[in-house]
């Protein structure tokens, strides 16, 4: 088995095409474990919302028609025949020539289709309001149905719970919702050098893995939930079976490779045979990055990373995030933050390739970090990170250009 | 005591003045558990990173100068002495006119200062390299301190860490760190017209607490650990008692306040005597969200929302998360994703107030969302926000304006 089989394919058509079908089970949460999860239908409102007329202001509940032609000069003069309590049903009703005084979120009394603003009366005399202004019918009022009508979709399918929804899910008295579970996402380092990150010494030539970790947090990030399977040597029998027992385990198998010619198409042998369809590309218009390979095993993804970390994360971050996100059911990855600033340097491209490069932002210019793949400091010194389109042969210094910022 | 005599204060002047000392103590915390905490210090590499001097290609370990002036044309050639294993200390020397066989990520052998690609030679007969390309000294390798030098800050204090700086931390074998501990903040409603989200029927008049889940979901998103502190009606005793428990219990104190004008000032009222310095501001020139109150008690800040649930959740996301973050000693909140848009209709304003407005996004054009500060669903239906600053009377239809966007 060898690359050479395998078409190349860039960023947009691996998002596109790239598309296995597994999606999470559904599992119900409380509103407390909700926020950003994924509803696995629209959520409906079982009753209307308020549930009442309301008035959204201090004031008199009143008949719009007795307000027409009120003014300063002229005002029109109700009897106050009662008061609406918060949170009770009103005693009194509202007929012509009369008024109701009426609290912010009070029930509107029967009879009434407006409430007048306090500020607009004027109580000069006791038992009677003068209304200095009209008031339209519906005026300081929200309909009973207005924050919802019964059947309305409180919170869509697919989009990830925002605070808000929460709000509104509870207002219907919706406690708990049906969502996607967090995919499982196992994450398995390979390489003879790599131990694991709790190793006190390193013994000459050894690494710690630091792929795993920051790829678990990439997922968390994603909305996934990081399954770490531990690191196998280079050796095609044990990588083999570690993915055989991820793909049994997993929604999602993510597996950095070995980054030396050697071992480097060691993932593309072990998914062979795994299960259908096998490998869907390998290699991607990328740069880092373009030693990847993707591969469905029956029904499971698998993304084989480069073995470099800045390789292996920007390429998580760009393919596997939106991955992790559609399988719990959200086609669209919610928006990342981003900012324009100047680039400080001329950036080369090649035509035909996608580049990201990492950038420091400094009072609005975009400085580039350069550096080896293999240094994870290129990372943690970036405040975010630039694209160079595929059409582009690179950018020019001092371009406006759109930075991606870390969080 | 009376609002009268309490200042309203700009947004501005109210995150930049009202800056209560209380920091959350530190807590150790394993890498899986680290994501978006917050270090109280720089944490310092113990050791050099990667710790060695490493190939970052496929190639021969050299000594440069004896590839100065190779070509294709006149290639030096160099007696290959040995190998060396991914993981494992070189057992070769390279001297003058010899090379080692060298993976990506390998240790360079001793008498090595460069590493040629690969790509860059032919082995034409066995034990002999021919180099096509000269190498610069330190060609193809990172030095052992690349990454990081002994005592250099891996993750700094303040800034909540990213994926890629588990990586890094696990690299230098940091498997736990010191964070501040999730802000704590109790959250109480009022209300007399206010239920729990779990009650099935509402008798007349009664509304479900839609607040105190929305802005648990704000607290989580802004790194802090909510503690729903229930439903307190409108009775200044009862009031002042769940504000005494809630302030011996938590880092931050939400109160969503009575939004009628009878018990619009009773968190003002309840929260004098509490504690010292006593209230900040009554009032911020903000549109929705004029009725806030700003306190603090003997150390922890107090913060009364409004009680419509659009001018709550506004509120606390302006003021409110920004003081979460601070109290979890990160100065600078994590930037928001933004876009901008070209607003689709003239949107009015009062000079030295600011305003936000709710929009919907489509197409490139920001609808504004209008609907009354009682209506949740005027902040459901929004993709994000726009902001009128204060110095200006409104904004023009057509203009580009940035759009703060909802996750």
């Amino acid at each position: 088995m060898s690359r050479e089989f395998f078409a190349t394919r860039t960023v947009a058509q691996a998002l596109a095409a790239f598309t296995p079908a597994l999606r999470t089970p559904a599992q119900i949460v409380p509103l407390s474990d909700a926020l950003g999860r994924v509803p696995v239908r629209d959520v409906l409102a079982p009753a209307p919302l308020p549930g009442f007329a309301r008035s959204t202001v201090d004031g008199y509940a009143v008949r719009a028609t007795d307000t027409y032609g009120a003014s300063e000069g002229l005002p029109s003069y109700l009897d106050i025949v009662g008061a609406v309590r918060m949170g009770a049903q009103p005693q009194v009703v509202v007929s012509a020539g009369t008024a109701v005084e009426m609290p912010t979120g009070g029930v509107l009394p029967e009879g009434a289709d407006a409430v007048v603003m306090v500020e607009y009366t004027s109580e000069t005399m006791p038992g009677m309001v003068e209304v200095l202004r009209p008031v339209a019918p519906g005026g300081g009022t929200v309909r009973a149905d207005e924050d919802a009508a019964i059947g309305a979709a409180l919170v869509p399918a697919g989009r990830p719970v925002r605070a808000v929804d929460l709000g509104m899910l509870a207002a219907a008295g919706v406690t708990e919702i049906a969502v996607h579970a967090r995919p499982r996402v196992a994450i398995l380092s390979t390489g003879d050098e790599v131990v694991a990150p709790s190793t006190a010494t390193l013994r000459p030539g050894q690494v710690r893995d630091a792929i795993a970790p920051a790829l678990a947090g990439l997922v968390l990030e994603a909305g996934g939930w990081p399954m770490p399977c531990g690191i196998v040597p280079d050796d095609l029998p044990a990588l083999r079976g570690a993915l055989g027992t991820a793909l049994a385990q997993a929604d999602l198998v993510v597996v950095s490779a070995g980054s030396s010619v050697g071992v480097r198409d060691a993932t593309a042998e072990a998914v062979a045979g795994l299960g259908k369809p096998g490998i869907f590309c390998h290699g991607i218009a990328l740069k880092p990055g373009k030693p990847t390979l993707l591969a469905e095993c029956d029904g499971v993804p698998v993304i084989g990373l480069p073995g470099n970390p800045l390789s292996a994360l920007v390429v998580f971050r760009l393919i596997g995030a939106p991955l992790v996100w559609r399988l719990a059911g959200c086609a669209t990855p919610p928006p990342e933050p981003s900012v324009t600033a100047s680039l400080s340097r001329a950036v080369p491209s090649e035509a035909g390739r996608r580049d990201v490069v990492q950038v420091q932002l400094s009072g609005g210019r975009a400085e580039p970090v350069f550096g080896a793949s293999a240094l994870l400091s290129v990372l943690t010194r970036a405040d975010g990170y630039l694209v160079v389109p595929e059409p582009a042969t690179g950018l020019d210094a001092g371009s406006p250009v759109p930075i991606t910022l870390y969080r």
